[in-house]
């Protein structure tokens, strides 16, 4: 910054102001100083994130619910790599509202947050583009941005693993598997219904579907649908952890073949024990959370993605013949 | 603020030092600023209140474990009143970490955070004196502050709750009722320990008490000890959810008359279903943060200390003979 106030011949404060874009400076000293800037070498982001106002050493995360054990988990992970960074958490939770998503993001950065890392619940994050060309980083996790957006991503990988768990239960003899997903507006709905529909080929029927916010009322619903129909279901794969407790709610202790995407705490006591996809949530923080300190240290490469491999859990309701 | 600037005969911004409780003020200067807002009719905390640097709208909460299922749900309903309050939420986890509690409540009020509500791991609380002095005000939540802290507090019927599951199990036919507390220095676990000795009256028995943090290592050997007494338990008393999700997990499937303090989910699925004393962790969440909008728009009546009612949720384990 001194560098670049004396190859400008101005002062400091100039810097500063024409950086953070404060009024109060000359449009010709301005030109100047952006000149200087230039010349040393700096993109403009780089220096916008070197120059920028003082760090506030907070980050913020928006994410769906911080009280559904997925997401508290993966928060607990950012806090975690906050923390070693000496940095406080502004954390909130969207409710699956892209309104309420960008509200977060924009409260978040009034208060000046050092970067970003979002559970996205819209399709359309045009608006993160100011942030992001003033210099704030943004990672995007367990989803993506809409398009435009060339940030970081740390996803897992949905449609592999809900194509294990379709095929691990084809290995148990089952032709009619039904699928619970969620809103298919949501990626990692949409992504699983991709995988599950790959696995099954030609033995796919779309009776067998259902892709609904998950409350009592809408698994008992398709539940009861597809357990009417002439060739029932005779396995079903649950596409989200609240999916699998609200299905093993409404089955109400009738064993049945089932596979649940994300893994449970109590999965292992249940009888029977429930076969899980499981993914790590305290990863996917934990590599979002590094992801975005290290932009905040200056890597300034291009924008990656990791895509994080999920686990088949045998416990026997995945092995449960039809 | 001008008022008491001018009738001090001191510049404003000694005023502002003094109320916000900043160095730079000889004594004698402090008093005169003091006096003068006396005078003028203000009430030091309303003064401090008012005069007081512009709010940021932003709370600072400190729980335990955001990942915690009670505290996560806890955290959720702060957040939602800060939310219609327009207020974001700096959240951290101290760990049951005295040190790490004061590190991050002084890192929420370096952020000038409006107000905090804390679940304190530690037992003492002067380092908030400051802080609640210049009109940040504190609201503690599950434990109370250390002594000479005269704030707001909301709490659950620990005792009570203690002695309702104690005198349930008495009432089945057990008179060997074992307690896995969790460690004695936790407000919460004293709490329930003096409930639940006090149900059992002279039946008490120091034999069947274990007051150690809930690991799975710690459950087993405090279980294994007890069971191998000349008279062992026919009954089990957790004393948190982790303590009881713990030792059902090394029970693994053996039906033991049980009774667990806090509800958890799932609690309705295992076999036999789990019979537990509920709080309300919502609740709790909800009217410490009305609380602490309620100061926080001025209401500097007397400290107030609720006690949230908790209620025994019959479902089997706990009814299970001796």
């Amino acid at each position: 910054m001194k560098d670049v106030a004396s190859a400008a011949g101005v002062a400091l404060k100039t810097v500063s102001r024409v950086v953070n874009g404060e009024p109060g400076v000359r449009p010709a000293t301005a030109d100047r100083v952006r000149a200087a800037i230039d010349r040393l070498g700096y993109s403009r982001n780089e220096s916008a994130r070197v120059l920028r106002r003082g760090r506030t050493s907070t980050v913020g995360l928006v994410i769906e619910d911080v009280a559904d054990p997925f997401y508290a988990g993966l928060g607990r992970a950012v806090e975690s790599v906050a923390a070693a960074h000496d940095c406080l958490l502004l954390s909130a939770s969207s409710s699956e509202d892209p309104a309420r998503e960008r509200e977060l993001v924009r409260a978040f950065c009034a208060r000046r947050v050092d970067g970003l890392i979002v559970v996205p619940a819209g399709a359309d994050h045009s608006y993160l583009r100011p942030e992001l060309d003033a210099g704030t980083p943004a990672v995007f996790v367990d989803r993506p941005p809409g398009p435009g957006l060339d940030v970081d991503t740390v996803l897992a990988d949905n449609a592999g693993g809900a194509a294990l768990a379709t095929r691990h239960l084809l290995a148990h003899g089952h032709r009619r598997i039904a699928f619970l997903g969620d809103q298919p507006t949501i990626f990692t709905a949409a992504r699983r219904l991709h995988g599950y529909r790959a696995a099954l080929g030609r033995l796919y029927d779309e009776r067998l579907v259902s892709m609904r916010a998950p409350t009592l009322d809408s698994v008992r619903e398709a539940l009861d649908r597809m357990l009417a129909l002439d060739r029932p279901p005779t396995a079903l794969f649950t596409g989200n952890g609240r999916l699998t407790v609200t299905a093993l709610r409404v089955l109400a202790g009738r064993p049945a073949a089932l596979v649940g995407f994300d893994d449970f705490e109590l999965a292992d006591l249940l009888r029977p024990a429930v076969t899980v996809v499981a993914q790590d949530p305290a990863r996917m923080g934990r590599v979002a959370a590094e992801l975005l300190f290290r932009r905040l240290s200056g890597d300034d490469g291009p924008a990656e993605h990791p895509v994080l491999p999920v686990a088949l859990v045998l416990r026997g309701s995945g092995e449960l013949p039809p």
